[in-house]
């Protein structure tokens, strides 16, 4: 493979992982999801992440993904506004996955680790990682490690990012950490914060995150509070901070409460009138009106 | 979907969870895939299930999964000894590995549940695999839920399964539990063992198994020591077995000592003398050559 030579592509603000509205009859209506990345943009966002874990990304199959993609695209989202989910367990999914984003404009891909096998080593990580910028073999490519043990099983150690930044760097743009956990997310800060683009993982972490030298923060809870969040980015060093914080934090909240994805999608189902909005596809299960109810009670 | 009435094709005995052989250029094997089931037959396995964990099958993809299937057949196995995984991610490539199993003939799937999202629900679980066994459509079809929560992060409830038994009793045939845990396996084989075939995920189970009500055993290990292992079912109730199980047991702990996967595959490449025996797909990683060494030397 050739030597790359651009300057990466950076990433920082508040990017939305946004929800994949579903249709009655289960397919993805990408215009609706279009529709949705620009009400984002409006309200702050500086990007949106396209079929990442709050996308619902591993429900759908390579070639509904593609479509997806193809249809927001089509509908006027810019592609430069993007970064598209494209990590899957069988290396060669990830890697038409990933060509495809980028013969489609989109340049920055968000790659989960191969996330069946447990204890997978540092040396089988970088192998497939590396196998995926081998393969898809493009200077335009922009890699975003996904770190989300909570869903893969799998961590991304320092020394694992470390070892791609080495080997690819101007290929490896950045990490998006969803790990939730501040002290790692914090080293992960600090060692790599200076060459690539740490994305914190959602809100709650963001101030924080950004003094230890994050670039920005992807987070799930924009779907449905992106003007606040966008908010407490601006007013991070001022003293109204702290307040901003604990109120996305608790906004945060009344949504995990009930599973954070289907109680999104229930949410934006209310507010925006389109009643598939909160269609899930299994294992999620839509809330019933009774949480419905719950919910836009305690978010009021 | 109209009632299916076929009774379901029952499965007993040893089957061996195949590994995959994969060629120095990535691609699977079959024919080498065929010689290998063979030669399981020969020393006594009852059925080989492709295309497991064992099996690597999600590092492969859906149209990879596909044409292994299809050279193993053209090759000469037998649909009716196979016993083929076919659960992804996506109810969509579910759907389709499923129908393409039953167009070839084989009509006895493994199938993963949804194992991106952890924390799934008993009603997010029977969801997946009702919306696969209704879109699939077919009366020929039989399901083996596929238990390893090591590996899925999900389990599988007695609630669960009696749930769809009671929604799908022609098609719901059983149950592989690799979870290694004997208190949930043996309620497995005493309160479902008369209804559905329920297999133990290791031969370190087999007699206990067995004597619970336990129909057979899947197992990894087959693909180096079927023999002992079919020898173990034979002996089961004899003074024997007591020997043969610690035999056994100490046979699989060697290879596990290496990740039993790349283990396996390392010794088959010394005992076949096929080279290529020895690859595996990222994340997992091949033997070094000590390692190879050490193996076989305590294997010897």
């Amino acid at each position: 493979m050739a030597k790359l030579k651009d300057p990466p592509l950076r990433t920082s603000g508040i990017l939305a992982a946004a929800l994949t509205p579903v249709r009655d009859d289960g397919s993805a209506d990408a215009p609706l999801l279009a529709a949705h990345c620009r009400s984002l943009f409006d309200e702050g966002c500086s990007g949106v992440v396209l079929l990442g874990t709050t996308g619902e990304a591993n429900s759908f199959t390579t070639a509904e993904r593609q479509a997806l993609l193809e249809g927001v695209l089509k509908a006027g989202v810019p592609a430069e506004s993007l970064i598209v989910g494209t990590g899957c367990c069988a290396i060669g999914d990830t890697v038409t996955l990933t060509r495809h984003a980028l013969s489609a404009g989109v340049s920055r891909t968000l790659l989960l680790p191969p996330f069946y096998y447990k204890k997978a080593s540092d040396d089988g990580l970088f192998a497939a990682y590396a196998q995926v910028i081998e393969r898809v073999a493009d200077h335009r490519l922009r890699v975003y490690v996904y770190r989300i043990p909570q869903m893969t099983g799998i961590d991304i150690s320092l020394e694992l990012l470390e070892r791609l930044y080495g080997a690819f760097p101007a290929v490896l743009a950045g990490i998006k950490d969803s790990s939730g956990d501040w002290a790692t997310t914090e080293a992960l800060c600090r060692r790599l914060g200076s060459k690539i683009d740490v994305l914190v993982g959602n809100e709650t972490l963001l101030v924080r995150g950004l003094a230890a030298g994050a670039a920005g923060c992807v987070t799930a809870t924009a779907n449905v509070n992106a003007r606040a969040i966008a908010e407490l980015l601006r007013k991070r060093s001022h003293a109204e901070a702290a307040t901003l914080e604990r109120e996305v934090k608790a906004y945060r909240a009344a949504f995990e409460a009930f599973g954070i994805i289907p109680a999104m999608k229930a949410y934006l189902a209310r507010t925006t009138g389109v009643a598939w909005w909160r269609n899930v596809r299994p294992p999620l299960v839509a809330l019933t009106d009774p949480q419905v109810a719950k919910l836009v009670h305690s978010v009021k």
